[in-house]
This record gives structure tokens, sequence and C-alpha cells, in this order.
């Protein structure tokens, strides 16, 4: 027995990361339970998102409007660039509020294996910045796994030669971690970015 | 930063079961990174499945037809009801493929704690259509709970006053359960369900 409806909706929950066939049926069967306007309200959200949210045609930020709110705050700095990875990374780096640089997201790292070479990330527009901005720092912010490391280095390279300085965000123990459970290449990171104290 | 469109599919996704906050906001940004189409697709299956599916008039389960093609189709027994608690379970069941008669769907269980009587339950309706429909068994497959067993024992008392034969599914030891981990409860079911070899 199939009912079109629910089966579809299952099928397209299921679509979504984390979500298996399990969990987009009880999803499915609880948007059945929510009130006409609450589905209705979930189904606008999800337009809306897709439609009104934009990348920042300076930084490449998710935005809602263009130039996105912290390339236009005057209050922040300009000589100070943070390159991030992706467009998400902007929105976890503004959580911690202690940043009032500029951002520039890549869309990506690269990857030879599937294809992603410099051309296809943003630092062609990174470089361009740098030089009209008149910026002094840039801290690299991808993640420290293979392809993050080597995109760092590649970025880093190029930047130097502009007589900018390059830093990269430091890599250790996380606070509340604990030695015992920390990866080996976590615990290298940390011996290897240890501080005078 | 808020960027108002994430924030409110964030938002409204998070208020599905199982699904937190970090979830939503991870939910949300695959959602922006969705085609066009795809997004909208999701969104109306949402209205769809909210709008198309209804509870039968007869048996109280999903369906996009009004009465639904279980009770509908003319192949299946007549003289057996299944008693479930949700319109959920009724899909539960026909995944086994071995029940061939008829479903009710309760509509919840007795819970006078949460001010559920036996007149928010559809149980005239049950006795109803008992009487008209010459039923001959009713299979009660509540939920193993307390409240699951307390509904069951209500109904079979007052159907039972009908002369009408009532079951009650079997609870044990699930297939590929090991008997270490299995609680006591379900221990004890499974001894006094117990059947000759």
């Amino acid at each position: 027995m199939g009912i079109e409806p629910i089966q579809t909706l299952a099928s397209r929950l299921a679509r979504l990361p984390g979500i298996g066939n399990k969990s987009a049926l009880r999803l499915a069967y609880h948007i059945l339970d929510m009130s006409e306007d609450g589905a209705k309200e979930l189904a606008d959200a999800i337009i809306n998102a897709r439609s009104k949210v934009q990348a920042c045609k300076i930084c490449g930020a998710y935005t809602d409007v263009d130039p996105c709110a912290i390339c236009s705050d005057k209050s922040r700095r300009k000589d100070i660039i943070c390159v991030v990875a992706e467009a998400k990374d902007v929105l976890a780096m503004e959580k911690m509020r202690e940043y009032h640089g500029q951002y520039h997201v890549l869309g990506g790292v690269l990857s030879p294996m599937n294809g992603i070479g410099p051309s296809e990330l943003r630092i062609d527009e990174l470089l361009k910045r740098i030089k009209e901005q008149g910026v002094s720092e840039v801290i690299i912010a991808t993640n420290p796994d293979v392809e993050g490391e080597a995109t760092s280095s590649y970025i880093a390279r190029i930047i130097k030669q502009n007589g900018v300085r390059v830093t990269r965000i430091a890599h250790g123990i996380p606070i509340g971690g604990n030695l015992e459970y920390i990866d080996e290449m976590t615990l290298f990171k940390a011996i290897e970015g240890r501080r005078e104290i």
C-alpha cells in the first residue's frame, strides 16, 4: 500500500543529509499531523530561503542583501581578510563575535581528484580585493584536513609574493578536550603550535 | 549576524521531531545549496501531503481517497478487524503483507493523565462497525506499554459483551533478538505467551 503524497514527501525528505528512509517517514507523519498553517509556513520557509538567500558579490557569504551586512558594515576593519572554504563557515566564525574584519569565501578547497583547481575557487577575486582594499593581513581558516591544508599553502604562497602577511588559525586540543581521546594528528598540531607561557 | 530567511527556515525545521538546532541549521544550508526546482519539489511535497492526505471515514487510516484503498478492497476479509492506536500503525502492519482483514484506528490510547478517555477515541465507531459488518474477530494491536495495555483491556471487555472473539497480538523476543539483552518485561511476556512445539 503506497499513499502517493506520503511516499513522495518521505522520498524528498530522505534526500536531505543525515535523514534515512525511516526518519523521513517519521517526519512525513509528523507533517501530516501539523496544522495546515504550520505545514504552509515550513514550505514557505524553504522557498523563501532558497530564493532570497544568495552569495554576497564581494565576499561570497550567504546574504539576503547585496553586498552583505558584513561587507557594508563601516565599523569593521577593511585591512584584514579571513579566508574560509564555504559560505556557512562565515556564520560559524561570526558566532564567536571576536573577529571584526572582512571575509572571503573560496567556494571550496583545492581537490585535484574532484577536478577542483585554483580557477574553480574565488582566488583571483581574493587577490584583487587584497590589492584594492589595502589589506595588511590574510587569516586562512580552511579546515585542518589534507585538502584544507593544501589550499592554505597554495594561497599563502601567492599572497606572500604580494608582500602581505598571511596567518593560519591555530589547531590543537579543543577546550574541554581530553588528551586521552585526542587523535595523534591533533596532538602533533598542539605540540607544534605550543606557545611560551 | 542573522540572515533572516536562513534563521526562519532553521527554526521551522527544528520543530520537527528528532531535529535539534544544529541539524536544523545543517539542513537549512543544504536547502540553500539545492537547485531551485529541488527546493520547490520539497516544499510542494509538504503542502501536497498535508492537504491531500486525510483520515479514511471508515477506518481512520491515512488515505488520499475516501474510503481508503483497504476499506474499498473487495478481496479483503470483512469479518476481521485489527485495532491500532495511530494511523501510521496501519502502514506498519501493511508492510508485513500477511494480514488481509480490515483496520480500525482509535486515534490514540486511553490516558487519563492527558485527559484522553474512551469518548476521545473512535470506540463507538468500532462497535458500530462490528455490528454492521458481521465481524467475528477483533485483533487488538496497540503497543505493549501501560496505556496500550489498558486500552486493550478496556476495548476487549466491551467487545466481548457483544459475543465477538477478541485477540491480542503476541509479545515476546523479536526475531534476531538476544536473550541477554532483552528487558525483563519482554522476557516475562515471552514466557507467559509460550506455545507447544
